[in-house]
């Protein structure tokens, strides 16, 4: 992998980012709030920001660059796949057992739902995020849509993907916003004067911006792409695909050692490729 | 151009949306708050949501996908990063208007400045979209870094760029959440009782967030991507390059017919390329 170096400090600067933001939002709620509890109460509104920054970030970070992890090239496609459909099925039931939080909160103290932009824009980002879940696990992971039909919605994939993972970030920023502004006012210190809490969830809000950052430009560098399997069963000439995707029937598992020197000639002509591909991405550049 | 059609469809799209978020931020200043002066009062706190929106949303949209305009492709490359650069430093300089507005404002009234997430996140992203305009007339404008430094940037300097662009977005719906949380208070109708006020600024938050997905789905296309000159001086054995950019020792505006078929050729070829490049990405694509 060409970059491996970096990428590997990438990985771990992400990785420490998320975890640092989990427990940055478990020492808000338990430090400077009411802490957790499921009781109507502001601890219950409470699981809303650490299950968002545990589930619908960092889970949903780290299953849009699953597929870019390089030892995981050798694991079959569709154990990759599955991990990555299963990280973000997890990351939706967290976001939605958060949005009840909220809801079952915002009822008990009789304060209106969906009203600020923060609501508008989360909920559908969750929405999208649900929608983008079933139409992948149809598309990509059952064995019934044909190649042609996966390879023109791909780009659509990734890119909805990406778009609601930044907005979901932006819509934890606004989040972030209305709670200070709610939380710290008389008579608790108000935001403007910069109490600890203020500048702990400023911080917080940094964390959270410079994680999405580095999964952006993991997920976007063509040379870390996973390599394209060397199956010839992929290039069907009518554009089918018979039932099981092409890379199941001959890659299984991680565990088979008999196939690795298959896989690492196919892995070599892969990144071949993809070399080729960056070195005409560069011709383009070196003409900007 | 493939998909040209498509293409004409989002960029009129994006042109209207873009349109309708600036309509939308004079009518929220002008029929819902004070209007627009420059006495330390709120009037002139309005100039902050304008001239972003205006600059730092709509301007920088425009700048980031001039490249892709196919009626530009016959024009000197150099005019086009001319353009680019240009509608960059209009931005940037009512971003820093727009920020005296604020800093101005908060002076007369005694409140503090740089206590918010919103000011955290903003004032990083003006400084980063500083430092990228001077580092991209430095690289890519000035006619002395190497082809090589050139090429090695520019992934950095596209990738930066979106990223800037997509944090403006995300500050500005922090923006507009804070606004309305302190704008709509006693005696005036509350944020969470969803006065008209609320619903429109809410709606301005979401035009702004489709405007964006707009830009960064059309800059982000490889088909759509400006075909690379065609010309022997690019390649340059030394990775140096001459006095001068290697585009505009050829093509120096955009009238110039008797060089029209050469040019025509010389696209078609590129085209050729980057559908290569694209069908590389399908192969890729059709073994997800």
């Amino acid at each position: 992998m060409e970059g491996y170096g970096l990428f590997l400090v990438l990985l771990v600067s992400a990785l420490l980012l998320g975890f640092l933001s989990v427990l940055f939002a478990l020492v808000w709620v338990f430090h400077y709030r009411e802490g957790l509890s499921w009781d109507g109460g502001s601890a219950e509104f409470n699981w809303h920001p650490v299950l968002i920054i545990t589930g619908f970030i960092f889970i949903q970070g780290i299953a849009i660059i699953v597929y870019r992890l390089p030892w995981t090239w050798k694991c079959s496609k569709l154990l990759i796949k599955f991990i990555h459909a299963g990280l973000n099925t997890i990351a939706m039931i967290l976001a939605i057992v958060s949005l009840v939080a909220v809801f079952d909160f915002h009822n008990a103290k009789n304060i209106p739902n969906m009203y600020s932009l923060h609501s508008w824009i989360g909920l559908t980002a969750v929405i999208f995020y649900t929608l983008q879940l079933v139409l992948g696990f149809a598309v990509f992971l059952l064995p019934f849509a044909p190649v042609s039909l996966r390879a023109s919605l791909m780009p659509i994939h990734i890119y909805s993907g990406l778009l609601i993972f930044a907005t979901v970030i932006a819509t934890a920023l606004m989040g972030f916003t209305e709670k200070l502004i709610f939380a710290l006012k008389t008579p608790a210190p108000a935001y403007s004067t910069s109490p600890p809490e203020a500048i702990f969830v400023n911080t917080l809000g940094l964390l959270v911006v410079i994680f999405g950052a580095l999964i952006l430009w993991m997920a976007t560098r063509p040379h870390w792409k996973r390599p394209p399997e060397q199956n010839s069963k992929i290039q069907q000439p009518n554009g089918g695909t018979p039932e099981g995707t092409e890379e199941e029937s001959t890659m299984t598992d991680c565990s088979n050692t008999d196939k690795s020197d298959v896989e690492f000639n196919s892995e070599a002509a892969a990144r071949k490729r993809n070399l080729k591909l960056d070195e005409g991405e560069s011709t383009y550049s070196s003409s900007c």
